[in-house]
């Protein structure tokens, strides 16, 4: 099962009535996969983080709205959808990517005047589209990326953001792929992602399978290591119309590091990670998340069982520290209130001519 | 076995023939000491982290020293305690306290006109006499450096500075703990620390036992948390005079943290890890330790055996980012250069008057 354009199995599979969902909780030691068939099912696998990345937790309760659609009786469609699309937007607070296409698909629910059967086939459609469009965008943004990448780049990033994160080859980790595959040899520091490891594990995983060099470090080494580094890339889980962003803890940090260092520090998402209902970063929930995440690493536990917790999963970094979005309309750079707006706007101006082409 | 002025049982505990050490690599979760009885074991504890902290490393280098002097037949005696002394500064390369320690024994071994015997006593009385010294300085340090902890205070700390760190109360989570014995309740954000998780283990489990209020989180947490703080408290490992200060990695992310979000940042040690010798931190050998420090978590593989690995155990934080340092003479400002002579010119001056006050 190789996902496109790389030589990673695929992170999610749809098959009409089942999502193969590789679990990303036992990587990189073990690739199995599992079958969800209800939405509640694809709702489990979020908030475990079996299926994560703010791309494909947005593609993925699609999939899991189409799910729901098929199984449910003519009568409870419209009243069943709008359940499963709470129960996914409650899976996991923070990314935009899982609200706006749960939003996408109930437009989809609530404007239709199809029947039940033809409704069911547009929703699948439309959770496939939706899955093709990012896809697309993630192609997009890894050459518009690849740009600022000099030959032998000295890279710094945290989590992980590439196949395994979103459809296609990802975001921030997809630029450093792309990078890769237009032969400028990069070197990338991997922080390893405390608590849940996803430096370590994924894209440690992503980046062996891929052949590019790489040093794991853990996340506070940053600091002494970003002297060495040329630009900071990171992807995003939710970003304000101010430009201050929501992405995995220790994120903030890493800005704070490259602006310390005169680095430049890039965010790399899909249009489709705006928020464009929030002005800036103080009105993002933050998820927090078990204490047993941090008592924990991996099965091991490394601190007392009573030992108090503070484990909020995402941090926000102020736009100021931000030297630029990288998206599929290209680079946005301060000020970012106007850069977003218009960028948002040439995306959406450009998507709706596609949608038009495309039904003509 | 209890410390002085503390609930917990005493990290190190020499006994004449043996030195009695609480295994600090299986704390939380057992607390067994382990019986070194001679320097080169007692270099192998040191290297293995079952005794550390910068103040610790020193007394323990002594000890190691004196346990020597006994096994040494008279003709050996000088050449096998220089090869001792070798051994054990080999064990760990960055804290400089331990070969300030062995070239105090040492010294005491090459201008002493006294026979074997009455030799192998001073060295005994010499490397207790450290360890009461060191305890003295704890003290003072903690009660000095208190005077700068708010009521209520909320304090960020890295890596194991109290009693399992240094004789007496240790260094900086001394000062938290005498903070807390003057009725100030704070509360401290504990840093992990990753890779060995002296935070999560050791600090936690002092702060436990005391019953000083905290919230464990992981390192690049440090980033968010830091804006609900008072001040950053960290120990060190070896300063330079110019202020230049190696310790925990980790501890250079703190202070870059600490001057973006403008919150005092202050290094607690003793003048016995004030190097004399260096000017600034570049001269400074950084301890690169093994990769499955890294590559594991206690005893849980967390990325794939071949992955590279960078694994710094310190960092070096710049003068610039620290607003004071907190020893035993008091609090010691910017400029640090003069302020650092003056101060270890002070204490010295004290010492010897205490030595020659103790010999008449």
């Amino acid at each position: 099962m190789a996902g496109v354009g790389s030589v990673l199995p695929a992170a999610v599979l749809f098959r009409g009535r089942e999502l193969l969902v590789l679990d990303q909780r036992l990587l990189p030691f073990q690739e199995r996969y599992i079958a969800l068939k209800t939405a509640r099912a694809v709702a489990g696998a979020l908030s475990r983080l079996q299926i994560r990345g703010a791309p494909w937790i947005g593609v993925a309760a699609g999939y899991g709205l189409a799910l729901e659609a098929q199984r449910l009786k003519d009568r409870h469609l419209v009243s069943g959808l709008k359940r499963a699309g709470e129960v996914l937007i409650a899976a996991r607070p923070t990314a935009v990517n899982l609200s706006w296409a749960v939003k996408q698909i109930m437009e989809l629910v609530e404007q239709s005047s199809l029947k039940p059967q033809a409704l069911r086939r547009a929703i699948v459609r439309k959770a496939r589209a939706m899955e093709r469009e990012e896809r697309q965008r993630s192609l997009t943004i890894v050459r518009n990326g690849a740009r600022v990448v000099p030959a032998a780049a000295r890279i710094l990033t945290i989590c992980n953001t590439g196949a395994l994160a979103g459809p296609g080859m990802g975001t921030a980790l997809g630029v450093i792929l792309q990078a890769h595959l237009e032969g400028k040899r990069p070197l990338v520091y991997v922080c390893e992602t405390r608590p849940l490891l996803q430096g370590a594990r994924l894209t440690v995983w992503e980046l062996m399978k891929a052949g590019v060099g790489f040093k794991l470090i853990v996340d506070s080494a940053a600091a002494s290591v970003i002297e060495h580094c040329d630009l900071v890339l990171v992807g995003a889980d939710r970003i304000a119309r101010n430009g201050d962003t929501a992405n995995k803890v220790g994120t903030k940090m890493l800005a704070v590091l490259a602006r310390d260092a005169q680095k430049p520090f890039y965010v790399v998402a899909p249009s489709s990670t705006f928020d464009r209902q929030i002005e800036t970063g103080a009105e993002i929930i933050i998820e927090e998340r078990a204490g047993d995440e941090v008592r924990r690493c991996r099965n091991c536990r490394i601190a007392p069982a009573g030992a108090p917790v503070l484990n909020p999963a995402f941090d926000i970094t102020p736009a100021g520290y931000i030297t630029g979005f990288i998206t599929e309309a290209g680079m946005t750079r301060p000020p970012f209130s106007s850069g977003i707006r218009r960028q948002l706007y040439s995306v959406e101006a450009k998507t709706r001519s596609i949608t038009t082409g495309g039904r003509t």
